[in-house]
């Protein structure tokens, strides 16, 4: 019998496979670190193919960091994703600071899971060998819910 | 003696180097096809490894594009490089399409160059068989100017 | 007999209409320059009460007729306003100057039409007593549609 | 001898002064509920000249209190306000719920101090008459630090 549980675990486990059939995750060597109802989080290793000019984590990793956990932090408030799927709509990215790791991860959190939009709300933070985090970057998304013909 | 046109020629060279010292623009396989003042426009062809789990290319991979178009955009306007850089303070993206290539490009044009802050339009097109663009992304991007001592 | 003319006909009338309706519209004084399929052009004439301290045109008379002229744009893109209705879902302006008038003038274009959201495009500007214009401001709104069972 | 509080004494004087001199603020009746150190809340109370044609707040309203809220809430990271001042670069607004009152309240909270830029967090609440507060806008604003000469 389908619970609540039984119903987050199947989004859970949509959601980690798509995840996982990412190239680009797997090419900037990104990890889920959770999936939760209404939230996400991924992390990344800081390695020298993953900087711009002075060393630092590129803003295009910070970037592609947002953009995929805020999606899949959407992804969670979906209730069938054999029937509906998620497409990022916009989002706005402030940068606090630079990063240079070891790891970036991003924290992203559903702030309203409406009918037709789901605004997402998500800091990504630098974090220090000793495991402390420092935000360096804060934004807002705007995620649609689409019926699953429209984007096959 | 300077002149303006040799000015750029420093400017453009530094941009042209800037973006080859990135690890990630190399990861990614983007290509400079065009630095003049006021304008940079940069490209990347499809690959597997750029996909999101559809087939298209990863929202960060035009996320990626745009920021480092934006940015080498923005830093044309600077005066000399060698005192001063750019960086990126924020930016907006709409994503308006799928996008499978096979190229990605991003045409970037400053529309403000202020004291402080350099305010930057830009496009992202996917580019068939046949040349043709269609856009797939528009968004704005905030650029601070800083002393160069403040980001070494 | 409806022609694609008179069917806009009846679209522009409907967002004349609204725009008539509102309280706020007539509190800051706006009027309605030209509203055309995919594009609206609001103004509204300086008075001391619609500043900020220095002033100059208060930011929030900025943002008031960004937000109408895009949303406005917007409904020209319905096909029924009878039963759709436009709602905006976010937008980012970037300020580019102070405006001091003595008009203020938003004129916004819709860049897609998709079927749940219109992305349009707009730009601020400060008209001089010579008719001249300045951008003061750019910017992106994101603007869904609803039916109209929704907002009623 | 100057202490800290007595310094933002000055500040927060200084910051209800400014909103106090704006013809804008006065004409839509908002009015100033905190101002301290990195945080600012302005709310104004319905009425019918503030809203859009189906009886809601504007959309205008809505943005006007996030623009000046935000501002004010950098205004507070100011050390001297005779030397410096703010001026808002650009923000980005998410509309999560139409607002109907009887008041609408914004807070907003310096998420990063910067030297050139001071990022700051907004919401706005609509309150009902029990005064309840229901979240209706979410955004993020980036304004700048800009020397006195430069804005008068």
């Amino acid at each position: 019998m389908a619970t609540g549980t039984a119903d987050f675990g199947s989004v859970e486990g949509f959601v980690r496979e798509a995840l996982a059939a990412q190239g680009f995750m797997r090419l900037v060597g990104a990890e889920v670190e959770e999936v939760v109802p209404g939230r996400c989080t991924l992390a990344v290793d800081f390695r020298p193919d993953l900087t711009q000019q002075n060393g630092f984590f590129h803003g295009g990793v910070v970037a592609f960091l947002f953009d995929n956990t805020t999606a899949a932090a959407a992804a969670t408030a979906l209730k069938d994703p054999k029937t509906e799927a998620v497409l990022s709509a916009e989002y706005k990215l402030n940068i606090l600071s630079p990063a240079r790791g070891p790891r970036l991860r991003c924290r992203a959190e559903v702030v309203k899971p409406g009918r037709t939009l789901i605004v997402v709300d998500a800091r990504v933070y630098d974090m220090d060998a000793e495991g402390r985090e420092k935000p360096v970057a804060i934004g807002l998304a705007t995620i649609a819910r689409v019926a699953l013909e429209r984007v096959s």
